[in-house]
């Protein structure tokens, strides 16, 4: 099967791509002396998984997922260390309790004294680590936090460590910034560990980490595991913060022209808004790629600036930066402003190695 | 099943708001003396497409769709007559004729001499409208491109007849701004067809519409069917343009409280970009809503103007507007920007009648 057989809008993986970004986070996890707790939020599939864990640059801790959903259907394929980084809630902890009674072991998270109580009180016996929030300002108390040892208390024996994820990072625009934000990640969660460790409580995990802090943190020490996981895709934003190089775009959104306006330099293709994602991360770049930038069929940047300025439900209209002719019927390739946003849109990846051939079709997930 | 017994994130439809939508535009469309084709593009859900073809104020004509995966599914539910309202493509033609074969009726469109020629030499006869462009600068040419009748007559006896859509009408702030756009997308089409008809062919079908044009247009003569859809739901965008009434929006995401920051009016809960999508579509509209208005877990605007602020994968950070004291695992309901993407992320509906019992589970379909 060929990329020109495909039904479009398709999302087609480049496994070379992938395999170079998986490689380059490793060896930069490695160098560092941590464990990599790779996030599957973004690839959601079993075989992207396999292909990370396959990489032995950095030792690994696990994985780390979105959503519940995902836990099930990694406990399914045999990953058992599974962090759920999301904050839990007391409806969710009878659906982990019972994935760990198949045999998982899934791991919670909580920044709140009550819930820690519920976690404590329930019968499944979870595992936790206390949320710190490092600057993020999303999830996590502060790691001043009067009420830290007290959660710590409320957990008890079901006390596994901390946990923070410096979101902010995707706010940085020099590896220097982002070599900073990774340095406070690394300080709020050392500072809450050893409160903890001083109020006699064992805590030994120190988990962190996102992408642009994985990759580019000077130092790591006192902390487990990091935690990044766009990385395996990258997209336009994350090239243009450099935390994948910019030949880095492994998923790319593969359409077809189904109007053309030569006029006025102008074409519309079949992904818009569903296939593509309203995700316009990149307007905060130095680049802002609108709705994403169309590349050739054979996903060479040879367009120019060809941006999808316009993405209605299934419509993309795009600005043409070439006087390429296009007919009704040719294929484009759009790569994404934000990978994790885009794939949700689709349930399979038609994965290809650089060239045209469809060599697999790996199913992905969602839901929750 | 109660609300309170869901998981979350999940999609709520409230069937006593459906109904009351679906029978306002029918009301709007009978007075016109048109056919109604609603578009299932929103809903995409059998159940809903039976509410709305069981409401006979205004005569049927068949059903809209938004890609091929609607086609499919809608044939197999029985409903025959389907208008394919996106540009066809040479590679699509194949599929639409097997759906034909089995005995649906899929009407496509195109815009173009090539593709009109390429479907009157398909084998499988399909039956295709030309695409008029009346402002929208998307699909479609306008009614006095020079190249009408040269599709017209390529299409042959393939030729239905002419189709516009009026997306600009989004645009419209008033009710006069949105009934002066649906006379231009009127005369637009009319003006194509009579062309098509001097030229002495047939143009048995003038197809218009989109859900702020159906409901304001002032009189449609000469039109035989209009094709709005996202009615069906509302949103907080709709409502902003007054196409749907304020309390007329009948889907929302039910979710979780995961964190709580008393101090600073903030919590975070457990619909992000993945439960929400992207769409920022009130950011053009007079009230901006950010990611979406937050409602109490009974639906209600008791919350004020509390707002999803930020929206990451899985966490929706809301800036409250209200000095309730949530805790963690309690349960509000967000209003979407666009209903059309939100329902999206979803693969069923939870249908409730105005309270808190699950009176059904409606799945609904994706992809293409």
């Amino acid at each position: 099967m060929k990329l020109s057989d495909l039904p479009t809008p398709c999302l087609v993986l480049d496994r070379t791509v992938l395999a170079r970004n998986i490689d380059r986070m490793a060896q930069a996890v490695g160098r560092l002396g941590v464990a990599l707790r790779p996030h599957m939020k973004t690839a959601k599939s079993i075989d992207v998984a396999r292909m990370v864990l396959a990489n032995h640059a950095a030792p690994l801790s696990g994985i780390t997922v979105s959503t519940l959903a995902e836990a099930e259907y990694f406990a399914a394929h045999g990953i058992t260390d599974i962090l759920y980084a999301v904050g839990i809630t007391p409806h969710k902890l009878d659906q982990v309790a019972k994935l760990n009674a198949a045999g998982a072991e899934v791991k919670v998270v909580t920044d709140d004294l009550d819930m820690a109580r519920a976690i404590a009180a329930h019968p499944g016996r979870h595992h936790a680590l206390i949320e710190i929030d490092c600057g993020e300002m999303r999830g996590g108390i502060p790691p001043g936090d009067p009420q830290l040892e007290a959660i710590g208390a409320a957990l008890g024996d079901r006390l596994l460590g901390i946990m923070t994820h410096a979101g902010h990072s995707y706010a940085g625009r020099t590896i220097a910034e982002m070599a900073d934000i990774a340095e406070a990640e690394r300080n709020a969660a050392l500072a809450a560990a050893r409160r903890l460790r001083a109020a006699g409580m064992a805590c030994p995990m120190v988990s962190v980490g996102s992408s642009p802090t994985a990759l580019h943190a000077r130092a790591l020490g006192g902390v487990t595991e990091t935690r990044p996981g766009v990385y395996m895709f990258g997209d336009l934003f994350q090239a243009e913060i450099a935390t994948v190089e910019p030949d880095g775009i492994a998923v790319t959104v593969l359409a077809s022209v189904i109007g053309r306006r030569p006029a006025e330099r102008r074409i519309v293709i079949d992904a818009g808004g569903m296939a593509l994602s309203k995700d316009r991360a990149t307007e905060s770049a130095p680049h802002d790629f609108k709705f994403g930038l169309v590349l050739d069929q054979d996903g060479r940047r040879t367009l120019g600036n060809s941006l999808v300025a316009r993405a209605n439900q299934e419509h993309g209209v795009v600005d043409l930066d070439t006087t390429i002719d296009f007919r009704i019927g040719d294929r484009v390739r759009v790569a994404p402003n934000h990978t994790c946003m885009t794939s949700a849109a689709h349930d399979r990846y038609y994965v290809v190695d650089g060239g045209d051939e469809v060599v697999a079709v790996w199913p992905r997930i969602g839901g929750w």
